[in-house]
């Protein structure tokens, strides 16, 4: 599917929708840029805008069809032989509502940038995009008056889209806390490395990410104006705090962790400490019970008038005594 | 709130509680400089300081306005249609008392730092914002004299804020460590935990503010004036100092933590001797008891005179070499 | 074994297998580029390829027959007295799948890249090198019209033969969290720590290589024509990939022996846990049998009409109410 | 307390204890040098050399009065307003005997070092400032021909007393090593940890101290003339080791402890070993015994002649069986 | 003991064991160099050499003396006082296998490397200094031509000669790596643990040596001559594998260190199953045998005539059917 956006150099909507032929006339007005949306286009599509119309380096079109897990940017200039304009190519990574695999399912967008044009390409729809389709089109004039400023909307609505995500897995934390001190089973263990696994792939995701837009928060590229690069610098500090709260995850689940490793061998400790309290509370019995079975003939105490009577009070007292000073040994 | 305060460059009061109107005439006077502190202030009001009378660029009202966990700083230098002045903004984070969720429960604040201004915005109380106004007014001359001074000023009380925070914290540990040894119970895991938790907290708030303080200490910025640089330097070097204790304290509560799960671990160890001990000494009995309640016809030694005498004293014997052997060889 | 292939720098395929008396004539031809793949090749073949052809630098010689596990790169440049033209040597590791020593034996390849020769040497088949060599010959023009060209295919095809084998090992490592959680055995924790070293080994080959390609990367070497910096970067980025599974690699498999460890402690407390019970459900009778098991003459419980039903009878409750108590405390 | 010592050049000893009205004079005469060192002094000799003599920073004049944990080094150049020459100001921390609080207790050093100067400022007496007093005066010529000369030979002494220290840790590291192996118990745990706690001290100490020599040893200080830099440098080094060793000394703790938790759970097996081989052992005889302790009246081998035999022969053998089956698998 | 030699700038021997007041001559004439190996020198030798004949600045003769963990290198270069040369000073170490102290026992090499002389200093026997001397003897030509050729052999010697020593500590980890997995003893662990500290030590010896050779190998030293600088080089590029390996090394122990600590708990955890497993088989007869041996007067059972056959069946089908249940749940 292709959408295609172009907006006069003053924010206003000059036109939408517009027929593949018009393209390179459109390209050629000063007057406007143009933001081409390909979401999960056909060979043909594809080929057409990224090949025909741009002509852009072969190794950037490989790098955007293949998916790939790590986000980059490159500046393309051309040289004399080459046919396309000075360019921008960028890959990051959204978080994907629409996929099921875990929280941090993510979906690759990549960005060409121009002077004049700016083009979007994923796989799968990207509600940052619509979003902020909508904006450019509502609210034109602040924020559709150039391609990099389109962009800096894009990324911002990308790093804010990770918030909900990460809210829930602050949640999860919170009760898996709980869970740990208050009952834990073996299903605790594999939620809490569940989790860990998802922060852990949080980080290993907004890392990159961060150095790539580091470079833009240093202004070193070209297509950006200086006046937006605070912009940018804000795009980076969000991601920031984000890898700053998956620091601090990190740190909370390995306490759950520590928490939950205590409580599980104390569980044991416990039941050992039963063990043990049984076998201390029924000696005196056993060791009573087990002598005065014995069938000698001359034991004198069994034929005692008050044999059995001394023998019960014997191990009456002696185990009250052991409960009492094992208890005052705060053994139990 | 707005509270404002004028001082001359001299360093004497102006006034104070200025009307809104006059603001634009005061900040007109080269020989004056004004401080506004904005505490939780209405939108109108903010509206009219941020946007009105300073006209400051919009990202930075809005990282003003928002609240955000990164400390920053960020320089603003106008380009020909801004209608702002050369400014700072700053954000940064002071130990807030009047909150009750943990030790280092922090607040925003918000600095914008001009050639002839100091606007400061928070949401709640800052103790350290009223004690440097107080100061301001009374001993005015040397602290008054310019914007980078005050600010200065505020910050280093800021910093000086985290000292009885960490003295507290400080306290907590060594009484952790008692308890760890003497005492340890899951209650003692879980203040150890908590304790971590928040010594972690600090050095997450810690840490940027350091680097957002080493931008000041390396002089980076043209409104600080460089004679003025040395004392940034030494606020610098007390979160140097708070971040190296923080250190100390995460050594500390490592090592409590060893003690604790050693503790933990010895206590089922010392169970099992116990349950061992218990077996081991009263085998002897248990098992002549066992042998001589048998039912056999012709077990002679059932019919000696002295048999039952015999069997005790091998039994008490046996008992006592038992318990004997067992403790030379250290086991109890 | 010496292959040889001569190419026009118009990207055609000018001879084969060249008579080695004939290669010195070849190479001062401007409008051709050399390629000899010298593999496991005799000591007079090298001597006679690295020595009395090209006078290579005698390090860089020593370096390329001694086995070596660290990559390099190193730029030859010539002195006046010197008889070679400038190159660059490096050393490089592919998989090697015909060595049965675990998932990541590799084996070494080095190059000696210069104007117009290519020089690769190693000691047993490599896969990517032959393939490259096959696509030269048949796709000539794109591929063949330069040495760093094809250096850059071949360094392409060596990362992309990392890829089965990281497949490979995330099967192994899904294989064994099922396997730590269902069966834990003696035998799961030595594969963990067995996948856990290769996973390792995968890291220390990437790492350095990375580093090598890293200068390509960054255009450091005259040899490497500009335009195909983004090229070896797009090498890089494979290289950078590989060595962020391998990171997520390490964390699956911490993860996955904290399980195992976690299970292996469980199962000892289970067992605890079924001798306790069997103590504690046994406890009554073994109570009660032993103590009217005592021979005493005057227990009169003994002689009473329904005394052993009572006794039965109390013991089955005792019985019956530990179990409950017990199973009510979730002891069980 | 003050003492002065005033050299020429030359490095003569000119005179001792200086008279404080004295002092400015003699500081105008370019060929002598004063070396004033102030121990515990009264605030009023305090601020008579620090301010009215020197007219030092007021911010160093803080530093040095206020106690830190935090090595700096400072250069103050004055402006045209300020009545102080260049000079630089540092304090460093030399380890203090005289405290009891451990082996790393330090007391802070001050120093203030100018062309023609050096002040020493201390709260407690320090024998390496002392000894080097002690060495200037007597040994003069080489030592005490500038500042920078003496600072080093200060610095110098400060560095090799640590060494005393060093060797007391490392004897206490090998007792500990031997105790942890030959008799674990919980004093050797606490003992553990409290030489962990100091060796993370000492590292504390020594890290930001090497940082504020680099910075000598880079002769980045005007006031050190460049061929005293390789002193310095000298200094450095010794820190470096000192770094080094602390370093050799926390890994060998971390081995100590392991092996320390290995023995403590080792003695829990060792116990649960005992429990396990003594039931093994009693089993046949209690089996036997309880067995034939019952009442049948058609139990016939109770009334066997040889019936007793029998049993008690089929327990002991059975017991050496089991002894012996278990002996061979080496459970015991 | 001193030796000397002098070889002519063409490579060839010129003398050996030169008279000492022939020294200063020899070292006039431009067209020779000097090497003089000082081992185990006396007082009036090293004094002799180092102060009368080369005037090496006090600093670097007090390194050179004193024993030193850390290996280093400078740059004297002369002001217009000092009577020495520009000389570079290093100091690294060796492998020393005469003594016994452990595989990497280490003995200091002390260099003076300067246009036309190379001064060694050691306190005891090295084996690669001596080789380097008979190979520079022999092979003259190729290595003797400048005194930085023979620095860099003897470099090179140095470092080939930690790898046997790295070998034996390679086999030493498989057999440990074996030993853990079929026999884990307390020894076990203290040979893990001694091999740990013995490849931290290696570490610790190579890092810093890294860093002096790294210096070289960036051509920092204007006394290297930038054509030797790819051999310095070589030698960097050595040390960077050794401590490759040492890294292996350590996470191979640290593997082999987890599987120790898995047995070892494995084997209480089996013992406490045996326990468990003799418990629970003798449960039965123990339930029944004391049961019945309770003296009650109307226990019927014990009067019928096939009642003892009944209890023996029950017992030895309820102890089959115990153990074959817990066969079946893989207790055992």
């Amino acid at each position: 599917m292709i959408r295609s956006l172009a907006f006069t150099t003053q924010g206003r909507l000059h036109s939408k929708d517009i027929e593949m032929f018009l393209m390179p006339t459109l390209l050629t007005d000063t007057n406007l840029f143009l933001w081409i949306d390909l979401e999960n286009p056909t060979p043909e599509e594809t080929k057409f805008v990224l090949e025909e119309l741009f002509h852009f380096h072969p190794l950037s079109i490989k790098d955007c069809v293949e998916a790939s897990l790590a986000p980059k940017v490159e500046e393309y200039s051309p040289k004399e032989e080459d046919r396309f304009a000075l360019y921008l190519f960028m890959v990051i990574h959204a978080v994907d509502y629409s996929r099921k695999d875990g929280v941090f399912a993510t979906s690759e967008l990549n960005f060409f940038l121009g002077k004049n044009f700016l083009i979007t390409y994923h796989d799968c729809h990207i509600r940052s995009v619509s979003l902020t389709e909508d904006r450019a089109v509502k609210g034109t004039m602040h924020i559709a008056r150039a391609p990099d400023r389109v962009a800096y909307n894009l990324l911002d609505s990308i790093v804010d889209n990770y918030k909900p995500a990460l809210e829930e897995l602050s949640l999860e934390i919170a009760e898996l806390e709980q869970e740990a001190l208050a009952n834990p089973s073996k299903a605790t263990l594999n939620k809490i490395l569940q989790v860990k696994k998802e922060v852990l792939h949080l980080r290993q995701i907004i890392g990159p990410q961060r150095e790539v837009l580091a470079r833009f928060a240093r202004g070193e590229f070209k297509l950006i104006r200086p006046h937006l690069v605070p912009y940018y610098r804000n795009v980076y500090d969000g991601l920031f705090q984000i890898s700053e709260l998956a620091q601090l995850y990190t740190d909370s689940l390995t306490g759950i962790l520590q928490v939950y490793l205590n409580m599980s061998s104390n569980q044991t400790g416990e039941v050992v400490k039963l063990l043990t309290l049984i076998t201390v509370i029924t000696t005196p019995l056993m060791m009573i019970g087990t002598w005065y079975g014995m069938n000698f003939d001359h034991m004198h105490e069994l034929r005692w008038k008050h044999g059995y009577l001394v023998a019960a009070s014997v191990m009456v007292i002696s185990t009250l005594v052991t409960y009492w000073y094992f208890k005052r040994k705060k053994w139990f």
